[in-house]
């Protein structure tokens, strides 16, 4: 306490985190947490945890959102068993990983048997696309009484008057909400890590990142905590954590998904680059489903910014090849050699399945890129530093490392020349496709798999479709294998090498999943899901890497 | 020409001038130009000047757009006798109003007769839907090798090297360009007079305006010089010279019709409101056919900007009334009594009809109003000052009234604020559809008629529906009566007095069309096209008023 009666932010903070440890009750904790997490590996931790009953193990680990909704449709569980399920998994997953910031699974617990009541009473009535599917959200969304911190203590202790209007559309939907998941301070790094709630490790090994800025999620979905979540991206936090913790990720084109109403960490009005909401989740199908199911309960009646896409329905035409668009890095940075493997192995199957590959590069990536930092720091940063300085805690490495606090503000004849810019690359972009008449591009998310701590600086493989307004989405195909020995092969100069040799070969990345992305055409997100689902089914013939 | 062998503004002008005059071919100037031209209605004079065969008056007066395409289709006339037909007609309406600002009917007649030839020689080829469509343009769209001077000395004697995506669009589809029309210096104003081509005249009563800024098109249109031609409009610039004229009008949502690669007298990048491409035509089905055709091409394709929002070719359903939103005028303006009639019997024949109306009004007009002038101005109208100022032309007298190049430039931050007061507005009027369950918004393009030359100063009628983004169209319902006495009914202080007393009465406005204006959801294009057809089958039964 300060003299003037003022928490100082270490007290806010560890006040805070209190509040959320007592969340979990007593008889979900780990016991022996030391013995259980010595391993760098902690996918086995809740299953062995002594926590779970077989059933919630089976509930929770053979299903996915789609499988969950049709097996409580058919009546094989309650929506309480799997609210429950999750939520005592979930309760494991943040004692592993730190991966949760708000906590309310006695109150979803509540709804769940609201619902099982509601069917009981009515077994007629129609079931909700999502009835009883517990979905978990990224910090940033607002659900009236709860924080939404993200990451900073200015925001500690301010609940939100309303849900963000995504949260109404899908608790409408019959969605059980019950946990919110963890961020970087200023939701603007790869690393989620704040000096609130503290870093969020990466199941796979915890001595690597779980990636940002929706890195709870990616951690929580990974130990299988959450079979669902919704993120945001507006330079990869969607596709980053998806690929640092292995699991599937859809970055919707902007405007598709009600962004409205959350949390911000700039000014109300920022232009620049518009973010995008959507889901990650432990199949593709499941991200499909959870896009359909919103865009088809026209969700432009609930936030005036979505734009009037239809789904259409429409099926993939197999009466030809597709044509696959192949990025095998951005002239930059050289991908790793258990990236460049995954990549190379993606490119093999398709092939074998009778796709066509068409080699393409990027047009002018370090231009656009700088065109992108300059997008996302129009005003200096100055609004997200005050929000931060207003209550004396520190920067945290990453956003420190990341330089963004450092970005000269621009004037608005800055932000037309910006804009400008942009639409003539947004335009030589759209080119690329017509000319080499793409169905889809398949890249990688990252040159790398999750790195260690606070070095994830390298956002040009995801980034870049955020300029360019495409959807995109990260398919899990693998992990860093014994055969991806360290290797001297890297192209681009300094910079490059420095990325290139944070691979320190596959002792140290043990564990680390391996991905790809694809990325479809601008506001084509229906076509991009049907395609990825179809990818998927070739890359993972056996379900999920 | 000036001591250093530069012309001076007047001498490119008047060269520029002197050369559209000289497109048009002898045997097509009015004979007795003085005697003809001496009513103040000139609606007349085209079919009495013995210029048009019978054949060529019945093509331009008897049908529509979509009547030209299907009479085309069906063999009653070859598209070089209907473009024929067109030109000689767009030649007495140029002779008459000044309408036109580029002519080049010759290659126009050359490419009817390729169709011709070639529907000849392939008989079995599918025809495009615009198949032997004459299309007039609005001066911005490039046509490659012509100008766009959109106004301005600055641009005499550039021309394009590309025509804009659109026009590459229309004509792929089969349709003939012919024309391009006259509008205001900067194309920010009502008026369409200009220092390069002059005023462009209202042909219903050539002591009014025949407003702006794609008043060449209105005037051209209404002389049945022109079944369909395409406009912009980012407050009011389809809609105001539509209404003014007495044709119909549509202005899309933004991103909808193709807008790129217009000349443009703002800096490229300019953000704030986003104008709108679209149809000026003889009827309410030949707004929705253009609209249907451009969407239903993909335009996508042809311009990146272009959001992906298909036609759907949804019916309108019938199985209970519309509910109408009515409102009577802005909380600022009193309708002049001819449009305070034309709205209350368009509300009568729609009760009539069985229609719901619900009145209701318009939130915080002269506030939004405030933020629409201010997104205007981002600049401080720089950009084309500096145009218009460096050839040493002077200002039209409409544009200094309207004391846009008086407004400051804004910051970056004051933009960010402007684009936060503008998301809510939008926010805010969604509230009034939802709460009032609205399917479409009645009420008037303007206070007013058309009124004389440079007094049009009031543009909230059309300009919030560009802040809010929606749809909206004019239908033409009948003209001043002498029923329409003047009074002093106006009720909201010394501004609204100055507009209302515009209106002196039936004798000094004989002729002039009154009109009304539908709105539609943000985005819901279709269906306000759906809508607008029923309705103007309701207020004009018998065919356009």
């Amino acid at each position: 306490m300060k003299s003037n009666g003022v928490r100082t932010w270490q007290e806010i903070c560890s006040e805070k985190r209190e509040k959320r440890n007592n969340a979990i009750p007593l008889a979900w904790r780990i016991p022996n947490m030391e013995t259980s997490t010595a391993k760098t590996n902690l996918l086995e931790v809740p299953s062995l945890s002594g926590i779970l009953t077989e059933n919630e193990i089976h509930i929770t680990t053979d299903y996915d959102a789609v499988g969950i909704v049709e097996a409580i449709r058919e009546r094989l569980f309650t929506a309480e068993a799997v609210t429950t399920a999750f939520c005592k998994r979930a309760a494991i997953a943040q004692q592993l990983t730190n991966c949760l910031s708000e906590i309310f699974f006695e109150e979803a617990i509540e709804n769940a048997q609201a619902l099982d009541k509601m069917r009981l009473e009515h077994p007629d009535r129609p079931l909700g696309p999502f009835h009883g599917l517990p979905i978990s959200l990224k910090d940033s969304f607002k659900l009236q009484g709860k924080d939404s911190t993200i990451g900073m203590t200015y925001f500690v202790d301010k609940p939100a008057e309303r849900d963000s209007p995504l949260i109404t559309i899908i608790k409408s939907l019959g969605a059980i909400v019950y946990c919110k998941t963890n961020v970087p301070q200023t939701m603007m790094t790869a690393d989620s890590d704040n000096n609130v709630f503290g870093r969020t490790l990466n199941p796979n090994n915890k001595t690597l990142t779980a990636g940002g800025s929706t890195g709870g999620e990616g951690s929580l979905i990974r130990l299988s905590g959450s079979v669902l979540g919704v993120g945001t991206d507006i330079a990869g936090s969607i596709r980053i954590p998806s690929a640092a913790n292995g699991i599937y990720g859809f970055k919707p084109s902007s405007q598709i998904i009600p962004y409205a109403g959350q949390q911000s960490p700039v000014a109300p009005g920022t232009v620049g680059i518009t973010p995008s909401a959507g889901p990650m989740a432990t199949s593709m199908r499941s991200c499909q489903y959870f896009i359909k199911t919103i865009v088809a309960a026209d969700p432009t009646i609930f936030d005036s910014s979505v734009l009037n896409i239809p789904w259409l329905g429409n099926t993939l035409s197999r009466s030809r090849p597709l044509r696959i668009g192949l990025i095998t890095d951005d002239d930059l940075h050289t991908p790793s050699p258990p990236m460049r493997r995954a990549l190379q192995e993606a490119v093999e199957k398709l092939t074998t399945a009778g796709q066509t590959i068409v080699p393409i590069r990027l047009p002018n990536v370090a231009e656009n890129m700088g065109l992108t930092l300059d997008l996302f720091t129009l005003d200096g940063s100055k609004f997200t530093m005050n929000l931060v300085e207003s209550t004396g805690e520190p920067w945290v490495p990453s956003v420190v490392r990341q330089g963004l606090t450092a970005a000269p503000a621009k004037s608005l004849e800055d932000y037309f020349r910006l804009n400008h810019q942009r639409n003539m690359a947004i335009a030589e972009f759209h080119e690329l496709w017509l000319t080499n008449q793409l169905d889809v591009i398949l890249t990688l998310p990252a040159p790398h798999t999750a790195v260690p701590f606070d070095q994830w600086d390298v956002v040009t493989y995801t980034a870049l479709y955020n300029l360019y307004d495409c959807p995109a989405c990260v398919i899990p195909v693998g992990h860093v294998s014994p055969r991806d020995v360290k290797d001297e092969l890297f192209r681009y100069g300094e910079e490059d090498k420095r990325t290139y040799e944070l691979y320190t070969g596959p002792e140290d990345y043990a564990g680390a999943p391996t991905s790809i992305q694809l990325v479809g055409r601008k506001q084509r997100d229906e076509e991009l899901a049907n395609i990825a689902v179809l990818v998927d089914g070739i890359l993972n013939p056996s379900g999920a890497a």
